[in-house]
């Protein structure tokens, strides 16, 4: 592994641009996409009506130039939402954890995405239903085809909401430890302990007939990293 | 897997009350703290100084009666939780994908923690280098015997923020998939596809001997879910 190569894109805003270890970002879409696509869930900032921060996570799906989100009608957080609030998109992915022979310079090897935006709400029914197989097929690629699609009273319960990928930045941090020089000599082991998320073996529902053949979908999921 | 026991604890206040799937949630600070032990990092939502919410993910420890977290003294972000802004430190574990009969239904099992409040800043360096030994244990339990501990001049350099848990919720989802009962006879498989954050072998710094002894430690590095 190493340290990466400088970007050469500029961040679409000050809002996302890296003030600090600015060799970790990266401003590039195919960056953002492929970050956006593996990472299982999103962390989603938003504001309390009374103003303070609250994070909540939930599952997501990159749709072409944005994100897609779903949740309950009925949810007070959505309803926010769809008004036009200002939120924060953020994935996380773990690759491994950074052991330096300095207590401070551990760290993570891990990818991240920002996303700075306001979300609009999707409502016409076919369109909502196209977001909800994005949403699922983000999750198990392959599964829609094999499930039940949506009723029109499920829609009508359900709200799905887009974020636009207009100003976001990744930050990646991929290598060895960087300790100090005068530390090189001491004896402490260094390095990296890998991360993946792995998946084990399926478990049927107990309401479901006996030896009914698992899908390849899920005998064989796998995701690259912990998310 | 069976639905969860209700729960028995109030919540500490109504910002953290479970408004929706309310049989999901727990008070109680065994089911918290177990939640933010495990997890890997954690996600701290805060303000800018124009008033749009931000999400980043950051490492976390769990000291008794509140979550440290540490950064770059010189970080807008940390300096800005220094003064006493709201903020939101959420923790989020996903232990499976729940595959449903119907689209709407699929979900996914996982444990999450919201913690709201305002942060304190260390300043003591005695209480800042243990706070630095909790962060380092919580990601690899064992490791700071064998580090060097922080010089003066990088713990000047180093800010550590506290959190207390006095208003803060878990959530919990650990359940087979719940299909409507007029879905139940449809042929799509339906079950859980369980996940876990599993390690690698140790990647040795290329800086180091060739044949250093590995500790334990990193060799048989596990954490149960993915965070």
């Amino acid at each position: 592994m190493t340290e990466m190569a400088p970007h050469t894109q500029a961040p679409p805003s000050d809002r996302v641009r890296l003030r600090r270890k600015r060799e970790r970002g990266r401003y590039d879409r195919a960056a953002i996409d492929a970050i956006l696509d593996e990472a299982l869930i999103a962390h989603l900032g938003l504001l309390t009506p009374a103003g303070h921060p609250l994070v909540i996570p939930t599952l997501h799906a990159r749709d072409g130039d944005r994100v897609l989100i779903h949740g309950s009608a009925g949810s007070r957080t959505l309803r926010a939402m769809m008004t036009g609030a200002p939120v924060c998109l953020t994935v996380s992915l773990i690759d491994g954890l950074v052991l330096a022979r300095s207590a401070l310079h551990h760290s993570a090897n891990y990818r991240s995405v920002v996303l700075l935006g306001r979300a609009t709400s999707i409502e016409q029914p076919g369109e909502k239903t196209e977001a909800l197989r994005a949403l699922i097929e983000h999750l198990i690629p392959g599964r829609w085809p094999d499930v039940r699609p949506p009723s029109e009273d499920e829609l009508r319960a359900t709200a799905v909401l887009a974020l636009p990928i207009d100003e976001a930045s990744a930050k990646i941090r991929d290598a060895p430890p960087i300790d100090d020089e005068a530390d090189h000599a001491l004896g402490a082991w260094a390095g990296v302990i890998p991360l993946e998320a792995s998946a084990g073996p399926p478990r049927p529902d107990p309401l479901m007939a006996a030896g009914a053949p698992v899908p390849a979908y899920a005998t064989a999921y796998r995701r690259s990293a912990t998310a």
